[in-house]
């Protein structure tokens, strides 16, 4: 066994700088930018964010216009991309199919990514803008319906939300599901971020790097936990069965998932909006089951947590399956949507990191043997 | 700024324990599970090699013969991938057509690879064995030809050479083809293979682990330096020329390619390989301009790093792409050919990495700003 320490997983370990997301745990705040997710989430569209993100400054007017031209005019598909969603296994997980498509991208887009730190990522938003339209044709073509072009009057939520269901949305959906992908653009460093970082040190390109992150993200320890929330609330099945249930999965030491977070120390500031969404919802849509459910759990939950002295709150993903599925969304696309949100932030990260660029190589511990002696393959046991 | 300091690139910081592969820079050695590469190039095959990576132990001739069929019955490509491959822009690049490849493949595989640290990707290996498919069929799609099913008859190396070109090599070029990948199968720790096990940290499957790999390897700072030497030996054109060259571009401070190596302090032994198979291939195609070149320029850039009192080595990249052209290996196949021999080292780190895994999520240092006020857009300016 080696006699040296080092961290596990890099915990605790310094990967690098960054201006672009800051999570105050203690004060429950997260800031993209400097900017309050609060303030975003009541003022800004996905676009309006992407465009803060990707330049670190927020757009005037005209700049806005601008980006949005340019953003909305990508977002249709290449016939061979849509060769390649409709050759895709429909039993298959579409986070596959977006891995493999964003790559493939990079030989379909006019302005050609070069091998550069210079190289201006944001003047091709495919990597970001044709996300929406990939999932959208994927569940169409596995429900047995053509995919839909995409409308450019629409916002990204919006247009995603009739790309994958073929109707309009009122203001409100469009404007709750816009804002969902607002409030999962960026986290800082994660372990897709942090892949998204280490493919672009080598110099590769936003496509391969998003691809890679993309990939990441749909590890089972990383995205998911939002359709983990969903199966708690399908298995307690109504208010009343909540403290029972609880009380069971807790002497089962059983994970109470969308609670508690590694960083926040008091409420998620996502939760809190995300919950008034659902609020929303479920008034708008009469079916509050899911809302009255989440909302005791949260309750005796945090008075178990309390009496133990270690108070616990829910994380961005505890109500967020819930809107999703007063939206209409189906459960295996919860991972595909995160990743739609979280491509602005991995390209932000990918600009930052060319900006003064290190390659990833960190050292491994060996603990192996050396000098073995080469055995026939006659002798070998 | 900030007044913590961190290793920038996570240089000299250990990400994780490995058993498989240990670089003596002193002695210039190189060891996979133990065995010395030099030993591994003059008895194993590629496949045999790979046997070694996936299970920590050499095979049986029974387990040889058993993992050679397994393998060399993943190599052929289903329909749908050849449309991908047949709808790629013949102007792009492979790398980015195999990044994409191999997570689509996974759509297609027999055996559905779950999310779970346990799970066997040992059993398929179209992961590793449909690399060369690929690459060669874009190969001959991009030449107006079609391309041509797999030989199982061949070894992976010669098989490769048979795709690509549709004539079978001789003993000794399938040969030298076939080492060539085994000695470029693992090097520890570096940026691709890094990659790799942060995806695989997340439980991520097997395919969107080495597509991700892959793009990381796309990087210009990562693969490619052997296409450089080829360049230098173009520009240099004739023996002649090499120490006037060289004066010119030591006090125009060039970068030589394909000398010195971060950890080898003495010659990298793959490099040491790659001479002698230079030396066979150039004796009998009659044409050793290229090895007579390269031997030149290393014997006089080492006389004069020796008069700096600074000894250096050619790396494995020194003669590797001078083998290649010898082969008939276009330039542009110099990568992808990389990326098909380190998928072993690569699904053998996954693997590795899921036996004790923790999820790589390292810290950034927050440089940015906070809490600044929101502007109304026409403020902006």
């Amino acid at each position: 066994m080696a006699d040296v320490t080092y961290a596990k997983g890099l915990e605790g370990v310094i990967a690098g700088e960054s201006r672009i997301c800051k999570v105050d745990g203690e004060k429950g705040r997260l800031y993209y930018y400097g900017y309050r997710i609060r303030d975003l989430a009541e003022n800004a569209s996905f676009e309006e964010t992407t465009y803060l993100l990707l330049y670190g400054e927020l757009p005037t007017a005209d700049q806005l216009a601008d980006f949005r031209i340019k953003m909305r005019s990508a977002r249709e598909l290449t016939p061979p991309i849509l060769t390649m969603i409709k050759d895709f296994p429909r039993t298959s997980h579409p986070m596959e199919l977006l891995q493999s498509v964003i790559n493939f991208l990079s030989g379909y887009v006019d302005h050609k990514i070069a091998h550069s730190p210079t190289c201006n990522c944001r003047n091709t938003l495919h990597q970001i803008a044709q996300l929406p339209s990939v999932v959208a044709a994927f569940h169409r073509y596995k429900n047995g319906l053509e995919p839909l072009p995409p409308r450019d009057d629409l916002s990204h939520g919006a247009n995603f939300l009739w790309m994958l269901t073929g109707r309009e949305p009122d203001d409100e959906d469009g404007n709750i599901m816009d804002k969902w992908l607002v409030l999962h653009a960026e986290h800082s460093f994660n372990a897709s971020t942090f892949t998204a970082r280490v493919v672009a040190s080598t110099l590769s390109t936003c496509y391969c790097s998003i691809s890679a992150a993309i990939g990441s993200l749909y590890g089972s320890l990383h995205g998911g936990a939002n359709e983990k929330v969903m199966a708690m609330v399908e298995e307690i099945e109504n208010v009343e069965n909540v403290r029972p249930w609880l009380d069971h999965a807790l002497m089962e030491k059983r994970k109470i998932m969308g609670m508690g977070h590694r960083v926040y120390k008091a409420k998620d500031p996502r939760s809190v909006i995300m919950e008034q969404f659902l609020e929303r919802l479920s008034e708008k849509y009469g079916d509050s089951r899911n809302l009255e459910i989440l909302k005791e759990v949260e309750k005796v939950f945090r008075e178990k947590m309390e009496e133990k002295g270690k108070p616990i709150y829910p994380n961005v993903d505890f109500f967020s399956g819930a809107v999703y599925s007063l939206l209409g969304i189906p459960t295996n696309l919860f991972t595909p949507i995160f990743a739609i949100a979280r491509s602005s932030g991995w390209l932000a990260h990918i600009l930052e990191q060319r900006q003064d660029n290190r390659l990833f190589r960190p050292k491994a511990l060996f603990v192996g043997d050396v000098e073995r002696p080469w055995p026939s393959i006659g002798s070998r046991i």
